[in-house]
């Protein structure tokens, strides 16, 4: 299932040198299998946001026909997808007039890429380039749907000044919106309620560019707490979700994936201790995890990640407590009753990330393996923890 | 003075895609001299910390004797400094015996790299390996000065153990100290204090060691605050500190420079307005900034960065208040009496960094200017932005 080519059959979790990005390809593929399913059983579209993988071989295989939809959050992974085959793309920040030569490349190219804008301004130097080269770039206008982020209200009367800045080309192709707010919530009455705000949201301004003739055939809405959360997606064409390929702490924190869903985690190994503070020294710091601090603010503080022995299984009560640059302390939650484990050196752990996407951009690869895969033939512990693949990841803008 | 087969004549600030990574290369050459200076005066010799540049073209830069000592963080800096023909390496990070091929591996090319450790396993891991290779590595033992991270106490008995483990080789260079608990220093008494207590504690430990025999030429001590507060270096031979060249908010919070000594930072572009919230959006979010906030334990708390014109002077009041990954939202800091300025989309601005190191970490390379150069030439603006170099950064572990 698994490229021949990328395979390393003697390196295994337990032999290449750590801090490095473990992929287990069981729980993505099951992660993105649920949420397809869920969303066909609602009659949208996925596009998936692969700012979270940043890898054209994960990329191929969320998504098995390359013509599907997919989001990106940098016109540098459009590139690159574009290079791989991806040929519909949509380019989900508001456009930065200066990067509409990029996009504009790409069209040439044959990609049926789209991009977003909020404002007038924008949809001037928009139709302005695209008069001048007579290339035209579909354009979504984004409308906020929370206050969390970009975008105009779904009755704001700039949305049909938009509309009919762009209408001499026929520009517009839809409307965008994200429910950035979604990330706060933490129970399944206000991720619902978070999630139908979205939706409806999205089809007011469908319909307020209806009303006065305009064409929208395409409303976006979508992230992936409210993508999980979803009861009704009337009018929705399609919807955007990225972390859910990897899930993390932060989504397990607010109630849309298990602990053990997480398919990313940082192999680390065990340096050194601090009997007398209680800490276990290991070689992941920020560069490695990330100083994304995301379950701060949740019920369940996870520091710096959760600690897993190498299988992947958590290891009670501890959690990466405190970085610097290279080095990770480990120590035990403040409300654990747990005891310190004995951990020597040389010992490897798995960390689980606050944020997979901002773990995921601290590294240039994924050591991929497949546990499930091995455990059907009853292999050992070695075998499970084979390397199948490193699959390179998207680095800049 | 920049490598001419790197130069890029047509290139801007105002026109390299964004975001990206601007360095100063004026003010690099200042703070690199800056410390020299003063550690010359006080009889230490500097070993600069490359984690923070990451850079063969930076390096070479900072240390024009590529004899003279250097400090990494992961051995892939090691070996790609190596590879340039840096030959005095110190890895400051305890070692994970499983690395030691790759120092063995060095060590064979020439470089004289030496390795941390902190306990009588890791000791005995690394005299066991020198005996089976019949290749020596030296040895510093890390000593705690103020219980911020790894290390000894220098009267705990485990340094004569440690020190007679590496004995039979002859393996002991050496001890080595960090004052982490400066970066929460906010006076310059508290500074010179630490300074004075990371110098005494690193000594003490080295008589401790001679007294029993043993011999501990090296004695490595520093971080950027303390480097710059010491008043005395008696019995210390050398000085580690590595975000000095760039420097960053944090230190100037802490007092160790000032905010128009900071050599890095982030291109954007403003790419919405959110009037009715009091934002305006930037193309950096967390992807390009980092998700350090050093600077909110501080009294100014920066946000995620301090917002500049493209000529680098601060814009009162004005900090990227949130981030996502690919978008920033600019503020007022709450505390401010500025009005919003109004700023068109396709504005740049130039975001100063919480912590260098880690704003570094998410780019592939520095886009290297001059503007004192040019302003000695009374050039225009746009050659004052030209880019004179591009250097790649080191990836990876």
């Amino acid at each position: 299932m698994i490229s021949p080519q990328l395979t390393l059959p003697r390196q295994t979790l337990a032999d290449v040198d750590t801090p490095f990005l473990a992929l287990d390809i069981d729980k993505m593929d099951k992660n993105v299998a649920r949420l397809a399913n869920k969303l066909n059983a609602l009659g949208a579209a996925i596009r998936p946001h692969l700012k979270t993988v940043k890898s054209i071989d994960a990329s191929e295989r969320i998504l098995a026909n390359k013509s599907a939809g997919a989001t990106v959050s940098t016109l540098k992974e459009a590139e690159e997808l574009a290079a791989a085959g991806f040929n519909n793309l949509l380019y989900a920040v508001g456009i930065d007039p200066s990067k509409l030569p990029r996009v504009m490349a790409l069209r040439r190219q044959g990609v049926d890429i789209a991009i977003l804008l909020d404002s007038e301004h924008q949809a001037q130097a928009v139709i302005d380039a695209c008069t001048e080269t007579d290339i035209d770039i579909p354009v979504l206008i984004e409308i906020d749907c929370d206050g969390h982020r970009g975008g105009i209200l779904a009755d704001d009367p700039k949305l049909l000044q938009i509309a009919a800045i762009l209408e001499p080309r026929q520009l517009l192709r839809g409307v965008l919106n994200h429910a950035g707010e979604s990330y706060s919530c933490d129970s399944p009455q206000d991720l619902i309620a978070c999630a139908e705000n979205e939706r409806a949201t999205a089809v007011a301004a469908a319909k307020n560019l209806h009303k006065a003739g305009f064409n929208c055939p395409m409303v976006s809405i979508g992230s992936s707490p409210t993508a999980h959360f979803s009861a009704n997606l009337k009018g929705v064409t399609e919807v955007r979700a990225g972390v859910y390929v990897f899930f993390d702490l932060v989504m397990a924190g607010i109630g849309v994936c298990q602990i053990e869903d997480i398919a990313l985690s940082v192999v680390t190994t065990v340096i050194g201790h601090r009997e007398d503070k209680g800490w276990i020294m290991i070689d992941a710091g920020w560069m490695a995890l990330s100083r994304d601090r995301g379950t701060a603010r949740q019920k369940i503080d996870q520091g710096y990640g959760l600690v897993c022995d190498l299988a992947g299984v958590p290891i009670p009560g501890l959690i990466v407590g405190d970085v610097s640059q290279e080095h990770g302390q480990i120590s035990l939650r403040t409300d654990s009753t747990a005891q310190l484990p004995q951990l020597k050196i040389g010992t490897r752990l798995r960390i689980l990330p606050n944020h997979a996407c901002a773990t995921g951009a601290q590294h240039s690869q994924y050591h991929v393996f497949s546990a499930a895969q091995s455990e059907q033939k009853t292999d050992s512990e070695t075998q499970q923890l084979a390397v199948q693949a490193v699959w390179p990841r998207i680095k800049g803008w």
